[in-house]
């Protein structure tokens, strides 16, 4: 892995490419016949300014209209916009204010506003209605800007990858019996951490635990016979990586072997259907065949997975309610699982690119059942 | 500090809390009116139910109304919900559903329901509004509840800060010339991780960065002269702790020492005003006029501070817009700052708890400006 020092910083490509971005913005904004689009997640704005706010309980906003678009942010952050696209007016206000007034001056003359329905909150959708404006769900226009990833985007997901597949097989060195759940997780996490993560969720469940596919590490000991599902995260640069690897202590048991068996057909069908033109159901419904029709093994819980970039988890989701079509470049995590109570479960996880002739998977780590030290 | 495996399991007690909770908050929902109330951000539902949700974009959601109540979870969380109080209906819903048409079915019969205007998003608003229902910004009802820590959450908070006072001092002796910014918040990250914390947030700037309140941890070596300004959090068992202290590299400069005991009184007069019956304007107030006298060594770039507690920040914050009288209990970071563009920033914090004959704060690290190795 690259030393922290030698990383090019990464706010000067993404300002170039943010202004392609808010040109592709303001095309999608007007298309949809709206007067301005007000973006105000913390990965839009990243997208779309180059900048990637640290957004606590202050107003941060992009407003993206024909005429005249804006930054808008608390005043303690406006050293953070100097490198904001020109073409945005930076305003920042006081302690003062709560920020809807200076928004409601950047949208005036504006009456359809598109907002990302999936961030905004109702204290300040409902003071923007208060002010006159008609609001729109449009967070679908950005993130359908999102879901195309360029070639610098893949190339982070990618190096992400690669330093959480590093994780893998040091959490993987760290199994040995009588290592403690939560501690395994604080040393991964602050490898990860250590290695220029700015955010990592390590998620490495031993035995009983691993059946909750969102279980919380506790102080239960690794011990023989257990089962590991370890799903590691981290953000790099902006972009996450996000895989999972499973392992036994010992020898794998019948149930582990069969289990993990089920899960790779299952995840090699979902690789299969994740084409150019195909929903987030066509690709659960892959891998959900499979896991369903396992059930003596143990249940499906959850879809086959989601997009990932800027955020960990961003739409398109793969489950059944999700009918959209992926364009090519979407990047996705493949990972089926397979839970059964009181016994653990397997969960297998790549980060794929969708491409015409099959996906582009981003990790090169081995699928295999690891047999750790008993 | 407490090992890991000595600790307590916190779910326990806060199960018990709960349930009074539950009542409380039926009470003030009744009162204003309300036929039910939706609570849906992670930290009030860690309040009112015991169990802290690790919330994507699923829904997450607990309705509080007289006759039945009821906790909303994604299925695949439903197994964290087991020690939820037994009022409340365990609803989980599947892949197939956005979590809305169980949350419409739970609130069936209400009118005017109430949610958390600060974190409810526009997609569920605007969808509950067209299944009928008319909102009211409730916020502030469970938001009243929260801010008056009872003794086991101030006993958290303390010891959270007991946590972060342990990493500053670490900081302090990592703070050698030469060190790379970004690598030495890693380090006190993985510190505070190690030692428990399930979140954590060190802000360690030096010199000029130190002049951004919101700076970001880069490249830049320490080097003497320089001022550091160690902002750290860490959140244990649930609860927050926030401290900030300051050092330079080398003896102080003549700006060094004259910003820190212009800092140090405006915190000694934050502190003073912080009294039950003020309001977050007041204690500001008492920070900002000496602040801002203060011109000549820099500027105020942020208002005195905020409540803390099961989150970072929470309400009320110490700024001149917030009015409401501060209860009795209500812990707040004190935290007045000064800074100057291009040379760098004093800021000391100290989480005190309201309390009639003055504040008690809870850490006793030593506010004076450090001077590190040079």
């Amino acid at each position: 892995m690259a030393d922290l020092a030698e990383r090019t910083d990464p706010s000067a490509t993404m300002t170039d490419a943010a202004e392609a971005r808010l040109d592709r913005m303001l095309e999608a904004a007007t298309a949809a016949g709206l007067d301005a689009a007000l973006i105000t997640s913390d990965e839009s704005i990243a997208y779309l300014t180059g900048f990637k706010p640290m957004q606590l309980e202050r107003f941060f906003g992009v407003v993206v209209r024909p005429d005249r678009s804006a930054v808008i942010v608390p005043a303690l952050d406006r050293g953070q916009i100097d490198g904001a696209p020109e073409r945005l007016d930076p305003i920042s206000y006081g302690a003062e204010s709560d920020g809807i007034p200076q928004l409601a001056e950047a949208l005036a003359g504006a009456t359809k506003v598109g907002v990302e329905e999936d961030h905004i909150i109702y204290a300040r959708t409902s003071a923007l209605e208060r002010h006159g404006f008609e609001l729109a769900a449009a967070g679908g226009l950005v993130m359908g800007l999102r879901v195309q990833k360029d070639a610098a985007e893949i190339e982070r997901i990618r190096v992400a990858c690669e330093l959480v597949q590093e994780g893998l097989r040091r959490a993987f060195e760290w199994l040995v019996p009588g290592v403690v759940e939560q501690a395994l997780n604080a040393r991964v996490e602050s490898f990860l951490r250590e290695q220029g993560a700015t955010d990592a969720h390590p998620l490495i469940l031993f035995g009983e635990n691993a059946a909750n596919p969102h279980g919380n590490p506790g102080p239960r000991e690794l011990k023989n016979g257990d089962v590991v599902c370890a799903d590691l995260s981290a953000c790099l640069d902006g972009y996450w990586g996000d895989l999972t690897r499973c392992a036994t202590v010992g020898p794998a048991s019948d149930w582990a072997k069969k289990t993990w068996q089920v899960v790779f057909d299952a995840q090699q069908a979902a690789n299969a259907a994740a084409q150019p033109g195909a929903s987030g159901r066509d690709v659960d419904a892959a891998q959900r065949k499979i896991i369903e029709a396992a059930s003596d093994l143990g249940a499906c819980l959850h879809g086959a997975g989601h997009a990932i970039g800027l955020s960990i988890h961003e739409p398109p989701f793969l489950v059944p309610r999700w009918t959209d079509p992926l364009p090519e470049g979407a990047v996705l995590t493949i990972e089926p699982g397979l839970y059964k109570a009181g016994v653990g479960g397997i969960r297998l996880e790549d980060d794929v690119v969708v491409r015409p002739g099959g996906p582009e998977i981003l990790s090169n780590l081995p699928l295999e059942l690891t047999e750790v030290g008993a």
